[in-house]
C-alpha cells in the first residue's frame, strides 16, 4: 500500500498480525481513514459498521473464512480489487442501518445503530417474554414467546432468517419484524416502511430479557424498559465486487434453490 | 344518493338487485363515475381495481359479508361513510399494483394489471412446474414444485400468507415471490423492490400451466413462455375509514396474535 | 439371471428395451414372480408398489437417474445386489401402506393402496377447497384452502415435506395429516397412529376436485364425497442396502442439514 | 373427601392454601397416595409427573386458570370427576415420558424422566450451539442454531410447536427432533421410533449452553458432554375426563383451524 502513497492503520489485532506495526485504536482509525478494510467475517463487519456509523467511510470486506453476505471478496482477490479501490474504480452499495434507542421510566439509557438487527430474548430456562409492540403510535400485536428480531434488509438473510422471516432485497427501505417461537400460531413476519417508528415495551419477562444488537452488544432489560427502533440517519457504504450477484451469494451461502 | 344530486349507474347485478333500475356496463361505469361502490367481499374489490387501473378513480369497499382486507367499511356504515364520502370526507390510500405481460416467442399475448397478486401453477394431477426466474435481467433461482407466487404488499395477506410469505404493510413499495410447495427445502420468499423488473420462464409442466391474476383470470401457459412482472404504473385508490388501523384488521381476519 | 436358474419376466416397457425378449402383462409378473426388479426413479417404484399390494413380493428398486428414496440401489450395483439377492443373501423393509376408499352416496367407489400419499386439492383456478376432517368418527378440524395431504413414513419425504410436513422414520405406525397453503394460520402438520380411521368429507370445491394417489392416479371428486383413509392390510417390503442408512440418503437428496 | 374415607395428604402450597392442615412432603406424597390431584396449570403437572415417574399413580389435573393440555379438569367439575374418581369411576391415559441421562468424560452426571421435552440450547448473547445428533449409533445430522428439542407426543403442543414441530397425538410412540432456530434451511423435523436411542454430542457453545428439562429443570453443559435421550421405562398415568376429546383441546388451546 505505501508504494502507493496509502498510509494504512491498523487496529490492535491487524498490528499484532502484521508485527513490527505500529496500532492505532478504533477511534482513531474512524476519524482518520478513507476507506476501512475488514478481514474477517461478517461480524467483524458488523461491529465495524456500528463504528463507522455517522460516517461517510467505504467498507470493504474480505472474507478470511467461510463465505460472507457482507464480505464478499475472497481473501486471493483482495490486492487486485484494493488496487482497484485505492485508484477509486469501485462501486458503492449504501445499507439502512436501524437506530435502536433504550429507555427506562422514560429517560434514554442508549442509542446504538446497528447493521443487521436487534433481538429481544430471554437468556434464562424460562425464556418467555411478552412485549407489546407499537408502530407509529397505534398497537400491533402483543407477542409472547421466545423473543422478537427487528432487521434490517442486511440483516434478513441472518437470525431472522432462522426464525422464519423473509429475505429483503439489499435495496429495500423496510423493518421485518420476525417473531422468535411465537405461543400463538398465528403469528408471522411482517415487513414495515423505513419511515415507521417502532416502539417495544417489555410486560413480562425475568432478569435476563435482553436487548442483543447485531448479534454482539447486549443490554440488560426489565420489565417497563421501552426500546424504540427507527431508520437510522445513518447508513452503512459496502463496497462491493461488481461482478458478483446478490442472487449468487444467496445460492452459494445459503444453498438457497440448491437442488 | 340522489337527494344529494348524486346520480348512481348501475351495474347489470346491483340493477337487478334493486329492480326498476337501467344497468350500465362494467365500460360506461369506468368512464363516467367519480366514485365506485363495490358491495361485496375482497373477490368483488379485485374485479373492480383491474376494471379502474389507468383512471383515478377511487374505490370505496362495502363489506356484505366477512370481513375483508379490501371492503373494510361494514354495510351498517355504509350510509354514514358514503354521505361523508360524496361530501370529499374521506381519505385515501393509494396501493402499487403489479402489471403482467405474458410473452409467447417474443411476441405479447396479454397484458393486465391486477392488485392481489400473479400465481404460475399448474392444475393437473402432476403439478409440477419448473421456472426460471430472472431480476433485473439477473438469474434469481429455478424453482420446482408447485408453482410461484408474485404478490403487492395489498396481495401479502392472501395467497401469498397462506404460503408462507411474509406480510408486506400497504404503503411498502415491494415485490414479494413466494414459492409454493418447492421441491427444494431451502427455498425462502424474499421480497424485491417496486423497480424490479422480473421474468419468469417456463422451463418444464404440462398442458395445465397457468397465469392465475387476482385469483380470478387464468391465461394458459407453455414450456417456453416469458412472463414479465414490474409494478404497474396504475395504482388503486382505496376509500379508507380513517378510523380503524391496518394490525386492527389484521387481528380480526387472521386472529394475527390471538392467544 | 438365467446363468443362476432364474427366469425373468419382463413387462412391456422392459422388453422393448432388451428387443427379443417376450413380454409380460404386470398382473402376470405380480402372479409368477418371486422378486420384482424396478428400474426407474421413485415413481416407477411407487407404481409396482400399488401393483404389488396384497403379495410379499419383495421390490429391489434400481435409481436410473437422480438418487431416489425407493430405489436406493445405483444402475452400478445392480448386478452384485442381484446376485446377492438371488442367493438370499438380502435384507428388507417393510414399509406400511395406506387404504383409500372413495365413497359417493355412501357407496363405494373404488379401493386403492398406496405407498406414499393421498392429496385432496383441486386443480382449477378458483384452488379453494374446504373439507371436515374426522379421527375415529371424531370431530378433527374444518380445512379451508389449497388442499390436504394424507402421508405414510415413507411418503413423508415427498410432497407432505414441500408443503411443511415432517419427516418420520420409516419404521413409525403413522399417518401424517398436511394441509397445502391452508386459509387458517393456525393449522399445523399432525401425525396420528397407524390404527386410526380417518374420514375426509368434501364440502366446498368445484368441479376439479380430485383426489390423487402416489402423484399418479386422481379420482374425480365431488361436493358431498367421503374418502376413508387408514393403514392399509398389505404393505411394501423393499429389499435394501444394508450398508446405506435413512439419513445418508436425506442428506444426499434433501440436502438436509447441509451447510 | 375425609366423609368419603379418603384422606388426604397436602403439600406444603396446599397446606398453606387451606390453613389448619398439616402438610407432607413431596416424596410422602408419592410413597402414600393412591391417586395425585394436581390443581394449577401444565407446569406444576410436569412437575408431578417427574416426581411420580417410577410408580404407577395415576394424575388428575385441575385447571385453575387458563385452559390447560394436561390440566383437563375445569376447576368447576372438580368435585364431580373427584367423586367419580374415588369411586374408580374414571379412565386412564398412559403417555410415554422421555429418559436423559447426561454424561461427562462418559460418567453418567444424571438421569431424569420427563413428560414433555428436553431442550438444549444457550442463554448467552452468542446464541449458538453446535451438535451431533446420533441415533442408535447411526450419524444423523449436525445442527447449528438456537438448539434442538427433543419432544414426547405429550410435549408436541408445548415448546416443540412454536419452534415448527408437528402435532403427535397423544397414543403416538414416537420422539419428535425439532431444531430451533437452525443455520442451515434445510433442516426439519423429524420424528423417530419411541425404542430409538438418541446421543447428542455438545461440539460448540460457551459456558451457557444448557439441558432444560420440561422447561423447569435445568442442566449445565459443556463442549465435549454427551445427553442421551430414549423413551423412558416410566410412563405417566392421566386421568382424563372420557367427554372431551383431544382435538377439541387443539382447537380452544391452540384456535386450530380457527376461522
Amino acid at each position: 500500500m505505501r508504494s502507493k502513497g496509502v498510509t494504512p492503520l491498523l487496529d490492535h489485532e491487524g498490528a499484532t498480525l502484521l508485527r513490527d506495526e505500529p496500532s492505532y485504536s478504533r477511534e482513531t482509525i474512524r476519524d482518520e481513514s478513507e476507506v476501512v478494510l475488514v478481514l474477517g467475517g461478517d461480524g467483524t463487519l458488523l461491529s465495524a459498521a456500528r463504528l463507522l456509523a455517522g460516517t461517510q467511510i467505504p467498507i470493504l470486506g474480505v472474507n478470511l473464512g467461510n463465505l460472507g453476505f457482507l464480505t464478499e471478496v475472497q481473501s486471493t482477490e483482495v490486492l487486485d480489487v484494493l488496487s482497484r479501490t485505492l485508484q477509486g474504480d469501485y462501486s458503492i452499495e449504501d445499507r439502512i442501518m436501524l437506530q435502536v434507542r433504550i429507555f427506562r421510566n422514560r429517560i434514554e439509557q442508549s442509542q446504538t445503530h446497528v447493521l443487521n438487527d436487534i433481538v429481544i430474548n430471554n437468556g434464562s430456562i424460562a425464556r418467555l417474554i411478552e412485549s407489546d409492540i407499537y408502530m407509529n403510535a397505534q398497537f400491533v400485536t402483543s407477542l409472547k414467546g421466545d423473543g422478537v428480531i427487528f432487521s434490517s434488509p442486511t440483516g434478513s438473510t441472518a437470525y431472522s432468517l432462522s426464525a422464519g422471516g423473509p429475505i429483503l432485497y439489499p435495496g429495500m427501505d423496510g423493518i421485518i419484524i420476525t417473531p422468535i417461537c411465537p405461543h400463538t400460531l398465528t403469528h408471522r413476519p411482517i415487513v414495515i416502511p423505513g419511515a415507521a417508528t417502532l416502539e417495544i415495551l417489555i410486560k413480562k419477562g425475568d432478569s435476563s430479557v435482553t436487548a442483543t444488537l447485531d448479534g454482539q452488544v447486549g443490554h440488560s432489560l426489565k420489565v417497563g424498559d421501552m426500546i424504540e427502533i427507527t431508520r437510522s440517519p445513518h447508513i452503512t457504504r459496502l463496497i462491493v465486487n461488481s461482478e458478483r450477484n446478490y442472487f449468487e451469494v444467496l445460492r452459494d451461502k445459503l444453498k438457497w434453490g440448491d437442488t
